[in-house]
């Protein structure tokens, strides 16, 4: 059995991967660390695992992480850093679902997490995780940086047109969509049921921690460089992201849906939809899929992309447990086969 | 494996059953039947389903159920009445998720579904497959009842205060809550998210066919006459069913907490919190548990049972999984191991 | 005009005032206070008001308060008893939208808000606000307390059968559901979209505080104590309290309807609906109504009273200037004839 | 008083239009038409209207209609075609919120709305009713074409870059998202509660009938061609539209925000935020406005529109008010002067 501990789980990236790993049958979760909640029983915080976990939160103790097999960081962005040179150096494996080791830059990052980076030294080594991307990488890395929800949908979504090389880089437009819960579980009014709840708002247009995180990406694919326009919204919903790409084509006489297909055919969790479909996001809430269909309205000159996954899954939880799978050498859906819950 | 067949899969029952279905170690899927959606794949309509199915809906022939081991009905009312007789005698079991078989009484039924019911010889036989109260007579049943939604939780809250014979039955009131889920996938106006969003109404007040299958079970546990009302409320959510039960107590000096967990210490899918706890829907969002409490509020005299399930898994296609694993003798909790999904 | 003032004008009630009040051809707003939004523009907050207000939150001062004809605390509890004295011996009328002059009695107010009270002496004087009960006092009030949102809706159900001597009042039940803007604009997880959405729950089963209030306007109504459990549910939306009501008849010859059609004949604000009606919350979304309808199920021996108000205008702002309508003498539904959006 | 028809009003414009017109103080609504729903009264199906109205629904009888000043069509899709004629004739003006006379070219509309139109010959007549676009041709119209919801929003988001010449009109994207009561009030399964909520989705991304009605709009304003990508999204709210444009800029040095303030104005409608500001689709809801907000984001190569309206407000029932107003002369936001709901 994987021991395995989670840093920070009390959040909904945490609950989510209680959920997923107590059903993963390779796993043990061990340690479960939060400072705020320390004493109290997990399943006194998440009233659906009653039954199924017996565990109490703790304090982060060193002692206890570095006798795990695998680390998850669900914590907000900044405090990873601080602990995983010394689990690392320990022979533990660090999932972190922050951003702490997304960007390779350490300007870059401290320009947009606000902060000097406590162990630069190790973003060279830090693997982006998106298994589609960086599979091999994933397998004999110490230390995965799990993308962000909008992030990996954007990139698997740009993903085949980018390396079939048949879109122009410059001016890729990104409107996406989330559900409230990828805002995280914090108290805090902007995201209250009165606030966030039958209403639909954009943010962070001018700045999102996202861009930089997605250029970096479509960046490594093309060789070359990217511009993107990035415009996330808040949808009235739990979970779900939904990512509407736009790109303008370089050649007229290329077979879209023939691309995608072909570049995900051995891909366990992305799902190309038959030509002319309409991905939903409740066809991914819960499960560890991507769908994607891509579309060439009007007068052909412009891909459409249009992506969904679960923000929990995919895009944090799901994605970390793909990641770990990898890591330790286990079957890479191990635990992710949880099918969608529809209605 | 378990040979199965569903009848009637375009609802939400059955999307419900087939996802638990497919997830079932001891179970193969073989027909799925739908006049309306005949020869159309299934998860074209079930988009969830995507990559784990490869059937389509057929036309219900009988020949291919009788090679079943077991059908589920999740059709309309007075349709599984129509095709039972011929399965049971060729030795199919049956689990009608309808309500064709679970009023005892053939005028009782018509006077509540408006229609003369096919095979009356057949309902002394049926069992009503709620498994807290039925079990060893599922065990052996060829042809079970499945509950309603609310009934499910309503008896659940009930069967220990009546057992223990400390609450006056001559007054019960249930104040039932249910998502919108429970009124099925049919296209009606009064369901449309524009109708029951953002919205509560009471329906039925004055005439619900819930009442009399609550009744009857209730009857049966008392042994003696139950007097109820019964008001449903449609609540702005998709699943869920919140029972919020009273009634008066016979005698002061009873420790009503100590009763409900001696009542289900051994129940599979029952969980008694915490006195003092309030249950929450979203506790039992896709898994098969029942979650309750008991408070005694005020005065003390009143009774105050708060009871939640999920009404498409304990309330629908859980608890016709669940018979069906005591019926064909594998673990009654075969393929509903499944965690809620929270949030 | 009617000069008029408003304290804590950050919360919902204190937005809904606004909205009302800039309606109002009578009403000029001078002043809106908040010690927390000091200095920013009130439409900054609320940006359904750009256009329509020009005014800065202020810090709350005494002489601008002392300056208008009518003054609203929309504040959290124990906040308004601490400048109404000094207010009133200025010759303001006082509307406090919060609990603190609700209850008659300072020690049971200091029993369930957990402080003393500042000015138990203005206590007998206090006008309880519910214009169907107690008009003609509110007409010469200086200080009116505005009734509790769940308050509202029972009272106003159960005050015809009480006052028609009907029925039993040591037995009420009051299952009460509430949409999630009764609990405020706050900060705080439990009301997060991803919390409170997509679920139900009951809270407060044990005590909350709407019961003393409850209870001792239906005793003030009996003239006889009244015994009564009451148990409020958390609802996935945003406007609405849902008031399902249970009662046992003393006498079995009564017309039900007749007797709430009569009592309410002349409430500009009180709609019956006929026999057999199932009200819904959204009917009086934004809209100062309670609709209610009546009925007797099973075998006749209860009645099952559904009253539904939008809490935060029948069972907040809007009542609150039905009462300054009533104080300072203009036409009691000034400013209230806005209509209920649907859907 | 003018004396107002509304034909097919048993759907969402119709209610909305009711709702407005009833506290419109020059108008008396004298007859609402419905096949479906003749003989019944209008506040049974609209519960909100209950003391507002105590008209029946009747069925369309030319004579009543023929005796109207203004007659507004809320009906399907090729039903007002068939009966303006005669109306223009008897001297009533007309507004039709459907499709009918929205298109200039018959051969367009045949191929977009599936059937010969029935009186070509009045396509050059009717006016497009976007005030902000065509307010002098509104004024003397006989017949005006009530804008789409999603036009509405798009066009007045891109008609002061497009007056300005700044940006390249030959590639435009709209991202476009509607809560669901643009989809109307009929029974189908894909608007259900349990469809649409908690789910995001595009739809139409291929073909949909707002395209070639906003090409055509901006092909008007540009007077040089147009081409544009139009991809809505249904989003799990009731009400709402929300457009987010793009549009590659021509020019550097241009003062967006100041653009779009002066081209504005003297608009009563239109809000223009200040820069930097994120609209949100609550701010408009049950109020006529558009407010808009413009950015630049990352390069500066790229205008990013972001334009919220109710899409059943000045989606639909407003603005054919505001037509209305503009029509027979009174002051252009008589009845449109409510203030939106929020929360």
């Amino acid at each position: 059995m994987i021991k395995v501990g989670i840093v920070g789980a009390t959040g909904y990236t945490g609950a989510e991967l209680l959920r997923l790993l107590l059903g993963h049958s390779h796993v043990e979760v061990v340690a479960i660390t939060s400072r705020t909640a320390a004493g109290q029983r997990v399943d006194d915080l998440f009233s659906n695992l009653r039954g199924r976990i017996n565990l109490l939160f703790t304090n982060p103790a060193a002692e206890t992480l570095k006798a795990c097999d695998v680390v998850f960081f669900a914590t907000p962005n900044g405090i990873a850093m601080q602990s995983v040179p010394a689990l690392l150096e320990a022979g533990v494996k660090i999932i972190d679902l922050g951003a702490d080791f997304r960007l390779r830059n350490a300007d870059i990052w401290h320009q947009w997490y606000g902060c000097e980076h406590a162990c630069p030294e190790l973003l060279p080594e830090a693997v982006y995780g998106l298994p589609e991307l960086n599979r091999s990488a994933i397998r004999t890395a110490r230390l995965v940086a799990n993308p962000g929800c909008y992030p990996t949908a954007v990139v698997l979504g740009f993903l085949p047109l980018i390396e079939a090389r048949i879109i122009q880089t410059g001016h890729l437009i990104v409107d996406a969509k989330s559900g409230v819960s990828g805002a995280g579980r914090k108290a805090q009014t902007s995201t209250l049921l009165c606030e966030a709840g039958e209403n639909l708002k954009a943010y962070g247009v001018d700045a999102h921690r996202h861009w930089p995180e997605i250029r970096q990406a479509l960046i490594q694919i093309a060789n070359e460089d990217v511009e993107l326009v990035f415009v996330p919204h808040l949808v009235p919903m739990i979970r779900g992201v939904f990512a509407t790409l736009y790109a303008r084509l370089r050649a007229d006489a290329v077979d879209l849906q023939q691309i995608f297909e072909r570049r995900y055919a051995s891909e366990p969790f992305v799902d190309v939809l038959p030509a002319g479909s309409h991905p939903e996001t409740r066809s991914v809430r819960g499960g560890n899929q991507c769908r994607i269909a891509v579309h060439r309205p009007s007068d052909g000159a412009t891909a459409v992309v249009l992506a969904v996954i679960d923000n929990l899954v995919k895009g944090a939880a799901g994605q970390a447990i793909q990641n770990m799978n990898l890591m330790v050498g286990v079957d890479e859906t191990s635990g992710l086969s949880g099918i969608a819950l529809l209605p």
